[in-house]
């Protein structure tokens, strides 16, 4: 605490990333990172933007990179936002799109940087209460209100909304903006891209963190009406004309582009899951339903926190919240089929024991 | 203007970067980048960082660029912050040090960001007008404040102040934050990083954009107190924990490194700069006398506007400003040697030119 922070920052509570402990090496399954290396033609594109030019300011408006995402969504460019990873784009919609005097809703048990961002901006919002199957009561989110947002599939517990039902959702909000957060949405769920133009309040919002495996790149987008981006580019213009390095661009632009590969490793991450979902529940798990890269699941007789450190201790690093109604649940990433089959193994070993011990 | 636009984003002016126009290939001076590129082992590191580890999250606390920083300035590395490019740090520095109800005190003519980050955050300002040499007048910053921030060099004018004149501006403000913001620092100015374990109300920012050719690379640093350190840490925290790529911290970290490279260059630099002056003098330009990288000047006879508008004709940036008492003026980077002898014989010509319309 210093005499000199002003009374905000004496307050906020900001937010805790997975941890990245340097002590030894683990297998991470904490902080849900691809397994797979990003596709060699974006370390080539990266490596190739590694030259002289660095001494100039990359392009501020992003184009080319923001060319090559209108291509592969079929968007008009004003209809993308690029950002310094998917949180940037959080923080400047919180920015762009609410106030303080209309409550915002989301769900309680959710993405906890979109309380910190609540209270860094002054903003009121209610936390809206996941029903006893961990699943977003959108009814809930349907009564008046100054702004919606939700992750899809919602992380920590990796539940999926269709289509359908988050186009009610932003019908029912006609007069606010409607946040889908698609940070997971590549494995196995439908991204909402593609009603995009049927709604002006709806903004998606993506990353290269998960499915692209890019997470050490910082890369995020948002997808709306030219009119929600330029909104956003007026924060973003407000705070940091350039957040994107040249050779971010470089690797992000061409990520897009090999849509084959990360189509490839996504398709082997949700096949592993499938398989990581079975071991786990002979191992008397819970498993909630996934369509992310990773699961959220709880065991029947030991408690979240005692297979969390005892997993700690055997070099495996897996996400633990110490949080009413979820702290006896563990949020584990997918990573290759050969990490999982040493997690199961772990497992195995750490619940005999406990099974000893009772 | 969009309906779904709280009222800050429609009332804000965001900053306009100088032009980046891509219609042909210009002598770029507009945008004070270095003309030299980063150093060759600056490239290899970064060349180096661009692997399959991109899939995982970069270092979050930034450690190894933090302790690089920490050794070259021989301060602890709990007195350094690191951003995305210095206008990052500017931001969370007005969100940190800053209240709505104290006046914060910068310069009229002065790096434009700040009225724009005082106006995004609803802070009150009082812009202190430079006197009729384009000095700061110290004396003005030393009333009753709320904070205050000054570039040193001042930019657009490239007028310094010397350390003794700032020690006893931050004496006389110990009960808020000054922030010299040393962008320009290293073409000729002492930084303030010396008398910092003296004051613990003395930010100092710089960026690797500039005297480090890295201005593609979004790199910049803050040092201060531990306690104004973890000021912007809470803040940073509360946004985006993770705001520098894995290929950005290898690059910076050798950029501080092989500071014999970065020397080198800056003083081919200043030389450069001296001798621009005195054509620029010979030419009829009064030129302020500058410690950076850049040069203010007006000519006697011929606009800004005019020259600024001939010399964009001729394939050659330079930043023309268009606001009161300065609209005289050009901001002209220093380039190579070379480009810089294009520049005066191209002044040379249009100068001619106008004398004859006379």
């Amino acid at each position: 605490m210093s005499k000199y922070w002003n009374d905000k920052v004496r307050e906020i509570e900001p937010y805790v990333p997975g941890e990245q402990p340097k002590d030894r090496k683990y297998i991470k399954l904490n902080t849900n990172e691809n397994p797979y290396p990003p596709s060699d033609k974006v370390l080539e594109a990266m490596r190739n933007a590694v030259n002289g030019d660095l001494k100039l300011y990359p392009d501020p408006t992003c184009s080319e990179l923001t060319s090559e995402i209108a291509n592969y969504y079929k968007l008009d460019e004003n209809e993308i936002f690029i950002g310094n990873g998917s949180d940037e784009i959080l923080a400047f919609s919180f920015m762009t799109f609410f106030s303080k005097n209309k409550k915002i809703l989301f769900p309680d048990i959710s993405y906890t940087f979109y309380k910190v961002y609540a209270e860094l901006f002054d903003l009121n919002y209610e936390l809206v209460k996941l029903d006893d199957n961990f699943d977003i009561p959108l009814e809930e989110l349907k009564k008046t209100n100054g702004g919606v947002i939700i992750p899809n599939p919602n992380a920590p517990t990796g539940k999926y909304i269709n289509t359908e039902s988050l186009k009610s959702l932003i019908e029912a909000n006609k007069d606010r903006v409607v946040i889908i957060d698609e940070a997971y949405i590549d494995f196995g769920g439908q991204s909402m891209v593609k009603y995009m133009h049927e709604y002006d309040n709806l903004l998606v919002i993506q990353t290269l963190s998960k499915s692209r495996s890019l997470a050490g790149l910082r890369v995020g987008f948002a997808l709306g009406h030219k009119d929600l981006i330029e909104g956003l580019n007026r924060i973003k213009n407000s705070i940091n004309s350039y957040t994107i390095d040249r050779v971010a661009l470089a690797g992000a632009k061409a990520a897009i582009q090999d849509s084959k590969y990360f189509e490839e490793i996504t398709k082997k991450i949700v096949k592993t899951r499938e398989k990581v979902v079975k071991e786990l529940e002979k191992l008397d798990f819970r498993v909630l339903k996934s369509e992310s890269n990773f699961v959220f699941a709880s065991h029947n007789n030991a408690s979240g926190k005692f297979i969390y450190e005892n997993l700690k201790c055997q070099g495996i690093l897996v996400r633990y919240f110490d949080k009413e109604r979820i702290d006896n649940f563990l949020r584990i990433t997918i990573g290759t089929n050969e990490e999982m089959d040493i997690l199961i193994e772990k497992l195995r070993f750490i619940l005999s024991n406990n099974q000893k011990e009772l």
